[in-house]
Parts: structure tokens; sequence; C-alpha cells
């Protein structure tokens, strides 16, 4: 058992090809299918789809997931999924009258590609008569035109004359997946979240807008085929929620049959008439054609990637592997849009019902605040849009101020039922206060925070005022009942990270309110009125700043996780865990809590946050301490620990660590990538990895160091950065860096 | 608006009308209904109704609540509802053509008899044209045979010669309301949990036969006619779900008209042909009739009320006010059923989808203990008899022996869905064990110690094993992640009611052990051999019971709450309360958490329940510090906080809130009476107040003492109780008490 287990995972290692710029598969075979479909998911910020075979047919209509950012509906009061749109891609194939799923599939191969994001599929499907049919798709998101797509199928017959049967269309006929946000439960009921369909036929095209069911939400689908001139016999094809035409086309040995749909996508979210936007688009990208759109999205993809590639010198698949991270992060980052976010998932899957975590401000932004910074201000200025909610869910806990919660979708409430998460794991407040206040000192925006962050800043810091308890034997503010990142420490008291970062919390909106008065005084009357803000509560601020209980000690110099920490039972993860697989399949949530693991890191994170706070001495005593008790159990956890790794001058432990992460979806490490989708926090771990941990580099308000700390694999690595408005270039060669600053 | 409130509370005090042996009320407005519903709940302990009008009809199928003890069906995985079972009090009633609705009801009066249970409801029907109906129906459950029932309705027309049309039958149109356990949350939906109804013609009677829809579990109920010789000219009168017969009935002015429906109620628990046990059955009752059934049901009564009674030298209310109490309870107690315990509200309502709690063995399982054995002794089999769930239960959080669920139905596996409540309040396993130990002391009842409860208490013994968690610094045990009986405490560590009962748990396993050993050889060796128990076992439970941590002030005497409760925010409740609704309507439960207030004893009820362990000063001093602390937002509150009073000899404090208790239901205290049912914990708390606060009694190992407390209203009392197999009567008067025993 053990034995035939060691042979699948040496398997799943070299099922994938990591070039420096795709990556690709030749296995096609039904058992990799949903591992395949999650490396290869595809997105544009717009929209995302897993990377299913568009002329495959899957069984159920959830396993064909195509999600658009923002775009959620109630699954009961107070609770949003996000939806599973229409199906774009489908084309259905009948090759001489036989099924595809008829044939046996030789020579497959399957290949992503990080310069213009399209998935190429290739095969030789042969039926029992022996007619073998060459079949090639491709399909890509336009980052031109982020409402765009294009879906190409290409036919071959090799050995004979005959017919294919070609169906094309949009396929509303798709149910949502409910995921319980409890990493325990499976999941056993569908949803149907769309109500009324509506049709719309047209000739070598058509579409369909469909509603939500409960909000009467709209999608807009529209889709135009081009047959390269072939002018094949296109008929109607309609269903109850299927919009598309069928044609029968004679094929000749030798001969390709092309086939292109080119596919508008517009939603509620982009205006009053999603229809009429969609259909004036799919005209425009009947226009310019698949080649032109592949052209002009391949011509965006280039300006990302200069801005944002990191090269190495490293093995191919090191290399390869940086670019996908980049790739799948970018791909899902919703980019322009300032009221939504990137989800657990992305757009790659619907586990944690499309939710946005601290992941998204904590591991992912940094790579946009570097290479993307008007990105980063969109992914901060949904926070700000849902800033009133959050000020709701505050009072919901009788509490003043703001109260993001751990879970957000298109609203600010509180999306999370656990109540140890949902209502003790407040961090995310401190988290994204954190967040503005890196965003300030990395790029300078004096508008952002005028309009937006002194807001955010003050009323978090509300929050944190009356969420301390003032403990008047000691002096001393305690935070109780609190839950840190590291989800195995319990529900617990003075959890150190939470108390570090509130208390910075406070310190920015002491420091915002300052800056205010003097940078900004008629603002500020405006902002102080309408918050009611009196002098006072700076005052709270600050004595909850320098009495909050944080434990450390002296002897040991070592900083304590919590109050509860080093009472727990010992234990010795290497008696219990033996793989990558999290230790709560084998020990349940509730015990685990009480024994003196970490789930993921906690003291470590926070020293990555703040690397100026903490000595180095700190940093490897915590190392020394935390490291061999922490499980790894949450995807969070490698990135950060090969950065730590670096800094604390391990750089075997640091490269290990690293791998981790950078291989995370690709080698399926944590096994569920198949069944969850890429993680998209990891993506964004693995980026400050490899950019604060091997190259060294930080920048904040006291400028710009790079201390570079590569390990054995990388002898030179050379990337770009954003600073304060101006572009930069880094060169390391070894234990060398030089810094360029590039202008604006 | 407050003057307005002050009305409303005024009139709800003064509608009912208690008297030594009933209770009764001449407002018959739709606006009390529902509260009428509640206080006039009628039960057998086989089953139970809400007092609702047979001849009236409300809107709503969960609106007519009919329970059965034991009867539980699935609505999700793991999660059961109590299911709402066919409703045979039904009686159409149609006078001159007119619909009841249509009429105007006067002297009204509504009256429920301690003596035999019945439910009287008299009133006079007029319609538009001035002809008046005197109307009287009268419902028992048997307490001779808990499978029948009786209705009545008799109609005499005071000014006319007419017809009344009247429809009798079972009718199966009856729905859930499943109701979250989450004290804040609304209920939304119904569920339909009944499938197939299959009805059953007869002459002058018929009945039905319904499976729940998932696990088809069924009920059978079959009724008989008896109209007195009126030979009316019934007729069949069946629909989709109602078993029944109609007919229409010329009346005479000043002539009654009666009709008695005799109903017989079993269900696939009583056997494999509940349909043929309920056809011999109505034949029975159609034998006796519905007077005979009724002087059957007296009898069963009178002997119930030799046993239970409390008679005081005390204003009628009060002793009417305790009669209720008792009369409630006994009447919603499975008694001879052990596999069924009593939900925390009886079978009178369907809220926390009832479900068992630790209601019943702290609260109300010393009634029993002290009146009834054999009734006591089968709400602790009903425990044994899911030990094997709570056994896997263990096994789920990753631990060894036996963990009780703090919300059971049916099944022994958790209903509890919140994770501060269903894995942290974990004292229910240790209230278990002391109930055990408490029946064992009381009764001396070997067999049980023998066959059951050393099994018991050697499997919870071994679940605190492990979740105490050792601490090497102090050479002592924690009890971390802990929620005490005071669920604002949060969740926190070394709860000291849960420390101390879990000690008090590993003391009663290991002197089990050695009494089996010692007196039952044999048995032991078996038992010995099939739990796998090792010496070794014992030797840790000693270690725990000497070394686990309970924070005693010696400087002040006294004993702390827990860890945190020292560090919470002082508050004062007279500033926010001013009334007995819970505050947490008013402050979220997780604010609530950090203020250092209590939601119900916790100390103080740990106190009363080990009397011996403390000293009077203890007592005293607990008393003083933790009383003002405390909101009484938990109706498990008011009765122990009574039985303290006593104790420490503040009798007026004892008298208020005694009162709170013994009229919580009647007086609607804490108004929620209507919406959510009788508050079975409270009629168990204010025995309790009354026999070992008030009376001053305590029976245990030692023997009995009794040593009374009595308030200004009340100068004397009167009852009996049972103690090791004999029977004993108490007479106070003042504060001499005279304990004579009757012998067996």
């Amino acid at each position: 058992m053990e034995q035939r287990n060691r042979g699948k995972e040496a398997e799943k290692l070299k099922l994938l090809k990591i070039s420096p710029w795709s990556v690709s598969c030749e296995d096609g075979s039904q058992e990799t299918l949903d591992f395949r479909e999650s490396v290869f998911s595809q997105g544009n910020g717009y929209m995302g789809v897993r990377g299913y075979p568009p002329e495959g047919e899957k069984k159920h209509g959830f396993e064909r997931s195509t999600f658009l950012s923002g775009f959620f509906e109630y699954i009961k009061p107070g609770t949003t999924d996000m939806v599973n749109q229409p199906d774009f891609s489908v084309f259905r194939l009948v090759l001489n009258g036989r099924e595809l799923r008829e044939c046996t599939c030789t020579g497959f191969c399957e290949e992503l590609d990080f310069r213009n994001g399209a998935l190429t599929r290739r095969y030789v499907a042969s039926d029992a008569e022996g007619r073998r049919t060459r079949v090639e798709t491709v399909r890509f998101l336009s980052m031109a035109d982020v409402h765009a797509a294009g879906v190409r199928i290409r036919l071959t017959p090799e050995n004979y004359d005959g017919e294919v049967t070609l169906t094309a269309g949009i396929d509303g006929g798709v149910v949502n997946l409910p995921i319980s946000d409890d990493q325990l439960t499976q999941n056993v009921e569908v949803a149907q979240l769309w109500g009324r369909i509506t049709l719309r036929p047209a000739v070598k095209g058509g579409g369909l807008t469909a509603l939500t069911d409960y909000s009467k939400r709209a999608v807009s689908m529209e889709y135009r085929l081009d047959d390269h001139g072939g002018n094949y016999a296109w008929e109607p094809a309609f269903a109850d929620s299927f919009a598309g035409e069928k044609a029968v086309i004679p094929v000749h040995e030798g001969q390709a049959v092309t086939v292109d749909k080119l596919v508008a996508v517009y939603s509620y979210r982009d205006g009053a008439s999603p229809a009429e936007a969609a259909l004036a688009a799919a005209d425009a990208c009947a226009q310019r054609g698949f080649d032109g759109m592949l052209k002009d999205t391949a011509s965006a993809w280039n300006a990302i990637w200069q801005a944002a590639d990191v090269e190495l010198d490293a093995p191919d698949e090191w290399q390869g592997g940086v670019r996908y991270n980049i790739f799948q992060l970018v791909q899902t980052d919703p980019r322009s849009d300032p009221h939504a976010s990137i989800g657990a998932r992305g757009l790659m899957h619907g586990r944690y019902k499309g939710c946005y975590f601290w992941d998204t401000e904590i591991f992912m932004l940094p790579l946009f605040l570097h290479t993307d910074p008007q990105a980063a201000k969109n992914l901060l200025l949904y926070r700000y849009h849902t800033l009133e909610d959050a000020v709701k869910s505050a009072r919901g806990f009788s509490l003043p101020g703001a109260r993001y919660p751990w879970m957000a979708s298109d609203t600010g409430f509180e999306q999370c039922g656990t109540w140890d998460t949902g209502c003790c794991e407040i961090h995310i407040t401190a988290d994204i206060a954190y967040a503005v206040g890196r965003y300030l000192e990395v790029t300078g925006d004096d508008d952002f925070f005028r309009d937006c962050a002194a807001e955010i800043l003050i009323q978090t810091a509300r929050y944190w005022t009356e969420r301390f308890t003032y403990d008047e034997a000691s002096d001393r503010y305690n935070l109780l009942f609190v839950k840190g990142p590291d989800e195995y420490c319990g529900v617990t008291t003075n959890n150190l990270y939470t108390v570090w970062l509130a208390s910075e919390n406070l310190r920015l909106a002491r420091d915002a309110v300052a800056r205010m008065k003097k940078e900004y005084p008629r603002e500020w009357e405006s902002l102080r009125e309408r918050l009611d803000f009196h002098e006072e509560e700076a005052a709270a601020w600050e004595d909850r700043m320098r009495k909050s209980v944080r434990r450390y000690d002296e002897e040991r110099r070592l900083w304590i996780q919590d109050d509860t920490f080093e009472k727990l039972e010992p234990l010795n993860p290497a008696d219990y865990k033996e793989d990558d697989i999290p230790l709560y399949h084998k020990i349940s949530y509730d015990r685990l809590q009480r024994y003196q693991v970490l789930k993921q890191a906690d003291v470590l994170m926070l020293m990555a946050m703040r690397p100026k706070d903490f000595t180095p001495e700190q940093k490897r005593t915590a190392w020394n301490y935390y490291e061999p008790k922490t499980l790894h159990d949450s995807t969070l956890s490698f990135g950060i620990h090969a950065l730590m790794a670096a800094q604390v001058g391990r750089t075997e432990e640091a490269s290990r660590y690293f791998e981790k992460s950078l291989f995370l979806d690709l080698r399926d490490v944590m096994k569920n990538t198949a069944r969850e989708g890429i993680h998209t926090a990891a993506l964004g771990a693995t980026w400050q990895a490899l950019v604060f941990g091997f190259a060294g580099l930080w920048a904040d308000a006291d400028g710009v160091s790079c201390t570079p700390q590569l390990p054995r694999e990388i002898s030179g690595m050379r990337f770009g950065f954003q600073y304060r408005g101006e572009r930069y270039r880094v060169q390391i060669d070894g234990k060398r860096a030089q810094v360029e600053r590039l202008g604006r």
C-alpha cells in the first residue's frame, strides 16, 4: 500500500514538464484530469476558467467551472457563493458518427504558455474502424480586452474522408457545488443559482443572458463563429439553457478544418446593459479574429512580464515554476476592478465559496505592490469600498470602528460560519491596516492616503480600542479570546502576531491623524466631523500600544506565541507526519489545538512582515524554537518559512521550503490541487520568498535595501520593481547585488 | 413606550389564575394564544401536545405540535429534529353554516387540572344572527395507558334550534419548524419530514399510519368516536393526509351534543406492528369510554402525587405554582422508557430540536431520584444506551473513553453545531458521571452499579485522562479550551466547575474499579477484558485528580471561576439590564464574554451540587462575589440562586429568586414562553430550590439531613421522598423539621 502510494507520488512528480515559459503534459488520462484542470487554469482577472477540455464532456455542470471576479449570489440569508457561470468554452464533437469518448487518444500533449496565456491541447483520436483524426484546441482569455476570449478547434483526418459534426455555443446548464468552509466537510449537494435564461439566436453566432434566481444578477455571453471560409451548413441547436448551432462538416484526408469561437462576456457589474455590451464586443472580436486577438493578448502579457518577470540563473524547472507562480497570480487578480479581490483559490475553484481572506493583503499584495502599484491600490480600494459593511459588522459585535470579516465576498459581511475562526481570528482587520501602511510606504500615494487610507486606519484602530480588555491589577491590556495565524493554537489570549499588528494599526492611525491635521487640514476637518472623531481616542490608542501584553522570555531571547502555547502538550511531528498531507485528516482539529504544534508560521510570520522590529538573534531563536514544531498544514506556511530561513542564513532549509511552495500545485504537494484548485496565497508567498528572502529586497519609508541570500540552486537573478513612482532594476550575481534606478 | 410595556407586563402577571390544584385563564384572545398554548401543554411522558384548541384551526401545520418521546428524524447528515406528529386533537366545527372564526366568543375559561391532567375549555360562541352556542372541550393524555388520549367536545345551543357540522379525525398535514440551536437565529423554513401516509377508514373511527420520508419511521394513530347514542350520520371525510369523518348534527335549544374522540398512538419505537397495536388499543379505549379513561388517569395521577407532592403552608399561588412545576416535569418525563430522555423544552416545543442537555441530569433528575427512582434510573439508562455513540464521539475528537454530546437526541452523537459550545462545553460528560454517582448514593442500586454505572464511569474517566493537558513546568494538569456553565465566559482554561466535576468523575471511576474487584470479581473480569482496562489507568486518574488546577484565593477565601475571569472588564449589570430579558439581545455574545458577568451560576452551581465540599464561609464569599455579576440570562440560573441564597441564609433573596423560577413560565419571566414553550430545567431547579434549599434536605452515602431555611412566604411544608429503597416523610414547621421513615 505504502509502496504503491510512493509509486503514484513519483508519477505525479514527473507528470508535468516545466519549461522556462510554459508547463506541459503528455498524460491525457481521466485519472489526472482534475489535477490538470487545476494547474492549467486560465484567467484574465475579469474571468477565470479551469483547464477543462472545451471539446470534452464532463458529467456534472459543476465540473465545468467558469467564474467572474466579484460575481456572487446568496445561497442562504447572509451567505454568498461565487457563481459558476455559463460555459462558453464548449464544443461538442462527433467524428464520423462516433462520440469522442468512443475513440482512443494517442500522442496527447497539453501546454499552457505563459507568454500569451493560451492553453493548447493536441492528440489523435482513433475510432474502432481505425480512422484517425488529429484534434487541436486552443483557448485563451484576452488580457488586452478582459471581456473577450477565444476558443479554436482544428480537426485533421489523417487517413480518411468522412464527416464530423460540430456543435458550438454557450451552455447555461451549469450548477454550483457549494463548498463548506469547514475543511473536513464533504460536499454533498449542488445548487442551481441560475433562474431565467434568455437565448439569442443569430447566424454563425448567438448568445444568452442568464439571471440568478434570487438577486436577478445578469450575465450576458455572446459568441461569433469563424469557420475560416468553410461556409459549413450551420443550423441552430438550441435547448433549455444552451444557445448554439451545429454543422455536419465534410472532411478530407490531410485537410484541416478550423472553427474559432470568439466570445464576449459582460455582467450586471459592468453596467446596465450587459447584453448590448456583449453584442457589440462580440462583433469587435469577430472583426479582429482569433489570431489578432491572441496577438493582442501576447502584447498585453509582454507588458506584464516586462514589469513582473524574475529571471533566474537556475534549473529550467525553477525558472518555469517561478514564472508559473507569477503567471497564475496575475491571471486571477481583478487588476483594474476596485470592487473585487482575489479569492483563496482565485477564479480557479469554488472552494471557500470564492471568498477573500487575509491571503490577499498579506501573501499576494506584495507582488502587485512592487510590480503593478495600481493593481495593488485596487485591491485596497476593495477594502475601502466594503468599509461601511465592516463598520456595521463591528456594531454586530457591539464594538465601535470597523471589523473586517475573516471571509469576505461582494459584501464586507462575515462569510465564515465557524465561531473559533469567524469570531476569533480577528487579525484580518490589522492585516488590512498593515497592508495599507505598506502600500503607503512603498508607493508614497498621497491621494490614497488622504481619500481612503486615513479613514480605514482610524476606523480599524477604533475597533481595536475596545477589543483589548484592560486589566487593572497589572495595568495592562489583554487581547482575550483570539486566534492567531496558527489555527492549531485554540482560542487563546494575547496572540503575539495579533497584538503586534493591532498595535501597529493603532500607531498607523495615530500617525494618520497627525499627518491629516498637518498636510490636509481641510479634508481632515470634514473627515473628523464625519467620523465624529475625538482627541481622546488617540490617547486611548497610545495607551493600548504601550500597555498591550507581549510575552518575551529575556533568558531565552524568545518571543512567545500566546499565553497558552507553552502549556500545550509536546508532540514530535515526525512521529505522526510522514508526508505533506495535513495532520487534521488523522488527528482531530480539537485535539491538535492541545498539542504544541503550529499549523503554520505565526511568530515567524510576524517577523517576516516586520523585519526591522526584531534582531537577527531573536529571529534565529524563534526559528529554532518554532520551526521544528510547525506542521505546515496550511499552504501559507512553506513560502514564509523559505523567506525566514533565508533571513536567518539557513539556505539549505530555505531551498527545501522554497521548492514546496514553488511546486505546491505543480507537484500537488498537499494532494488537494485536483479537488481544490490553485492555492493563490502560496503563489504570492513563493514570490515573497524569492524577492524578500533570496534577493533580500526590502523597501519602506527609509528607502530600499537588497541583501541577497541565494540558495545553491540559484546563481543569479534579475528583476524589476517599483518604488515611489520610479522603476528599479535588480541584478544579483552570487552575493553581489546591483540596484539600478530606471526612473518613471 | 416604557409605560406601555409595563402595562402589558402587569396584564401578563394576572393573566393566569393559579390555584392549589389548577391553572386557569379567562382570556381567550388571539394575542395570548401562543403563551396559553405553552403553559397549558399536556403530556404523559410518551407523548406531549401543546395546549392548542382542538376545535380551533391554526394556520400553519407547525403550530399544532404533538411530539412523541424519542421520535426523531434526520434533517441533514448527522443532525436530527424531533418530529411533529399527526394532529389527533383536531375537531372541525361549523355552527349553523358559520365557521367558528366568524363567531364572537364570550365567557371564556380554560383550565388545566393537575389531578388528572385534563385541559378544559369553555365559552359561548355567538354568530351575527345572535345564535349562541355553549362550547366545551376536554382533552387529556392518559397516565394509565400512555398510548391513549381522549378529546371531548360538547355543544349546547342556548337560544335556538339548528345544526352543527362536526368533523373529527386525525390530521397528518403537519410540518416541522426546524429551529437553530443558535439563540439569535430566527427560524425561516418549515420542513416536511413525513413521506407516505396511509389512511384507514372505519365506521365511527379510523386512523392513519405515517412514515417519515428519510428513515421510514412509522407512527400509527387510531381513533374511535363515541357520540353518546346520538347516532349521527357520520360520513367519511378523507383527504390527502386527513383520516376522518363528518356529520351534520341537528341540535335543539338547551340540549347538549357530546362527541368523544378516543385515540391510540403507537410508533416504530413500540415494536414491529404499530398499526395493529393502535387498532387494538383504540378498541380498548372505546370499550372503556372517555369518562372511564379519565378516571383511570386521575388514579394514576393520584399515585404520582402521593409520591411527589409538596404541600405548603403558603399563599395559594405558591402552592399552585409548585404543583405546576412538578406536574409539568412529570408530564414530560418518558418515565418507563429507558431509551429516551427529557428535552430542554420537553415534549412541549421543538426548540433545540427536542434535544437532551445536561439540563436532564443536573436540573431535572433530582426530583425523580427522590420521588420515582425507577424513572431516574431510566433517564440514566438512556445514557448507558448511548454510551457506544459517546465512545465513537470521543474517537472523533481523537480521545479515548466516552465523550457525551452537549446536545443528544435518539443518537448519542453531537447535535450541537457551534464550536464554542459543541466542542468546548465538555462538562456534560462529568455531569452525567455526577448524576450516576448521585443515583448510586441515594438509591443504593447495586444492579445498576454492576451492570451499567461502572462502565459509564470508567469510559468517561478515560476521556478526562487525556482531555487534561500536563504542564511539566508546574507539574500540574490544565484543562484547556473549555467552556463552563457560564456561557458568557468565553473559551477559557481551568473552569473550576468542569475541573472539579471531572476530578469527581475520575474519583468515581477509581472507586468503581475498586468496588467491582471486591464485590463483583467475575463481572469485573469480563468488563475489564471488554474495556481492555489496565491498572496504570487508575494511577493516571489519581494523578489528574491530585494535580488538576483549581484557583483558590486564600486571602479572599474565594474560589475563582477560571483563568481568565478576573481579567475581564467589569460591568455593572444594572446599567444595562432593567428586566429579565437576556442581555444577548442587546449586547453581542462575543462582547459579553469579555465582560466580567455571568450568564448563570457557575461556581455557585458547583457548590449547590457538592454542598459538603465547601465551607459555609466559602459559599458566602462566592455568593457575595458572583451573585452581583450574574445576569440570569439562562432559565437555569434563578432556581440555583434561590437554593444557594437559602443555604447562605439570605432568605429574602432566596424568596425573590425562587419566585422567578417558580413562575418562570406562568408569568413569562423571560418573555419567551409563548414562542419557546416550557423550560423544563427550570421546573427541576424550582423543585431543588424548594427541597434542597428551603427544606434543606440532603441525602447521600452518609445518610439524610434536613435543615430548613424557610422564606417568609412559607410557614410549613410536607413532602415525601425515597432513600435507599425506603419511603420517608418530611414535616417542616418553621425552623423545626421532622423526618419520618415509612419503610418500603
